[in-house]
């Protein structure tokens, strides 16, 4: 196999060394706009190169963003070549254009990076769902997140302090929107489900909240009530009826979810024989990243392609019914759903996701978390 | 695929239903000593009925026990047929035997449901060892065990109480034994190791401690600690040497491991490149066992047989030392090992392994626990 590195950052620096120790797969072009150290003979820096070289078999892209990503990404495809990618953005945004086009040029597709890092996801999901039907998927997928919950919780920091604290530890970016907002996980959850239930799910039916608004007197609240606050990510099938969701949610103290420490994921599925199965290990970082982009790799060789079939548009509809906790926002519709007060926030009845969600939205300023009782 | 069931108990009749979904793989024979409630067509009571019919191509082993098993299984090698077995103490026992004749006779040989359960651990570490060396395994590898402790620390029953309970949920068997006194887990934590770093370990290199000595007083002073006792297996090849040991561990609140719930298992490796990975799920029980039984079948039909090359024979030394919490034993050498009193019991310096398992074994009535900090 001879393969194109498309971007020689943290991840296509990490690919390249783990191939260094492997005789059957060769690096042969790197792809970089900024100079690298590289032999000459590898780097190029025009797209054509890679297009039209005939030896090179597949491409790793390993740039992120989505452009100019996913046009190199279509020409590769285009030109027959196999494509391995960890960019979750790229495979979530444009699902209904590269899935089909990947059948159509008979070329091999994987990106099991794209979702959990180091913990190969959704390679579990594609195996998984060979002997039974699955009917849920979700968990923690964002370790910048977790971080932070977890310096704020067990170190009593500020948020401001906890963000601080991950971006000097390299487990959050400089701009860090895409994380603390959520859309990270919003595209893991999309891209998990499409696989898990054979579909492609319009991301505009997903709703999703992040926690850049959460504060210490928050978690003081939850730590005092049992309850660990994590952001997780939910998905389900059931009776041919989706439901999706990203946000905040309190999880009890014993719950696997509470325990998850540090940048760490945890995701889980459950399936009609298997029950619940969950994985816990590195969501990032250049090996644990890089790892995943080897073993799509070897899948590769092995004939390995897109892991479930090309699936009907589907919306998620969220008319199941949770506990919130609210701070930060006084109106009617919150007083007439208001149940309990912990100190100045709102817990409400049980209140439909979706309409919480659409509540949300025109509420500058408030934090919501959901209150799970049991997540097994 | 035709195949043939040996066995027809928790796990075999599991495997029958789930097959009763797929097109491709049929039942053709199912041997069972006793009545059953089959076609006539299908039920055999001679292993011969099985070896001598060409259209066989695979047999299922789900009888349990050592002998007939170890006979019927090799029988079936010697007469070219593939074979999936859930029987952990079968293939660690015969691991020197089974897997060299697997490769002689050409057949595809797995058992993923031997150890994990509904996990498909040896399967993970089939993919995980492609790309990396990996250096460490272990866990929470017995639902029962997991339940009594879990029983015994969350509800404040004692030993018996919690046995009972775990019997009459199901979670334990009427002679508990090989669960309680942790040879199952032994069993798995070789298996794992062999699998792992491509080995073929002595099993008597490696001690065991289990459970059944530990009493409401120990949990209580576990707990007032923040401590949370598990029985966890380890292995760990480093620099060319071997440890594995299987014993009662404190986990400090907090560790993933602490968390795990009932009769739930959690197994992780340590890889080069993955960093920690771990897999939560149901350890036993028919559908998930038989889950990954089907899971096998299915990786047959794509020609994948054993996990990892035969390997050499190696020893575990496990020279490594660990603090260790004992009650209900007072001897000189405890004595001149004692760094301090945790109420009637001795918490120790660090003691090497092999060590305290050797003064372990004239100590009837003795209680350890190691005291891990980190296990991550």
């Amino acid at each position: 196999m001879n393969i194109a590195l498309l971007g020689f950052g943290v991840v296509g620096r990490g690919v390249y060394d783990i191939l260094a120790n492997m005789d059957h797969i060769q690096v042969k072009k790197v792809i970089c706009l900024e100079d690298i150290a590289l032999p000459d003979a590898q780097v190029c820096h025009d797209i054509r190169d890679i297009l039209d070289d005939p030896a090179i078999d597949t491409v790793v892209e390993a740039m992120g963003g989505l452009h100019p990503a996913y046009e190199f990404v279509r020409a590769c495809m285009e030109a027959g070549k196999n494509v391995v990618t960890s960019n979750k953005a790229l495979v979530c945004t444009f699902y209904d254009q590269l899935i089909p086009l990947a059948s159509e040029k008979g070329i091999l597709f994987r990106c099991t990076a794209a979702v959990g890092g180091g913990i190969g996801w959704l390679s579990e999901l594609e195996r998984s769902r060979r002997g039974q039907r699955l009917t849920q998927v979700g968990g923690i997928m964002n370790g910048t997140c977790n971080y932070i919950l977890y310096a704020m919780t067990q170190l009593g920091l500020g948020y401001e302090e906890a963000l601080k604290q991950a971006q000097s530890l390299g487990y959050a970016e400089a701009k860090p929107a895409t994380d603390v907002e959520g859309i990270d996980t919003w595209h893991k959850v999309i891209l998990s489900s499409n696989i898990a239930f054979g579909v492609s799910m319009d991301p505009a039916s997903v709703p999703v909240a992040g926690i850049s608004r959460i504060c210490a007197g928050d978690v003081a609240a939850f730590t005092a009530r049992g309850y660990t606050c994590k952001l997780i990510s939910t998905a389900a099938c059931r009776d041919g009826a989706y439901t999706a969701y990203v946000q905040p949610t309190l999880v009890p103290a014993g719950q696997p979810e509470a325990a998850v420490p540090s940048n760490y994921n945890l995701v889980s599925f459950q399936g009609e024989y298997s029950g619940r199965m969950s994985f816990f290990g590195q969501g990032a970082g250049r090996y644990p990243t890089a790892y995943n982009v080897v073993q799509d790799l070897l899948d590769l060789t092995a004939g390995k392609g897109f892991y479930s079939p090309y699936g009907p548009k589907v919306e998620a509809v969220n008319q199941n019914k949770m506990r919130y906790y609210v701070r930060g926002a006084r109106d009617g519709w919150l007083q007439s759903h208001a149940a309990e007060n912990w100190g100045d926030a709102v817990v409400t009845e049980p209140v439909a996701v979706d309409e919480m969600h659409r509540w949300l939205k025109d509420q500058d300023g408030a934090f919501i978390a959901a209150i799970a009782e049991d997540l097994l």
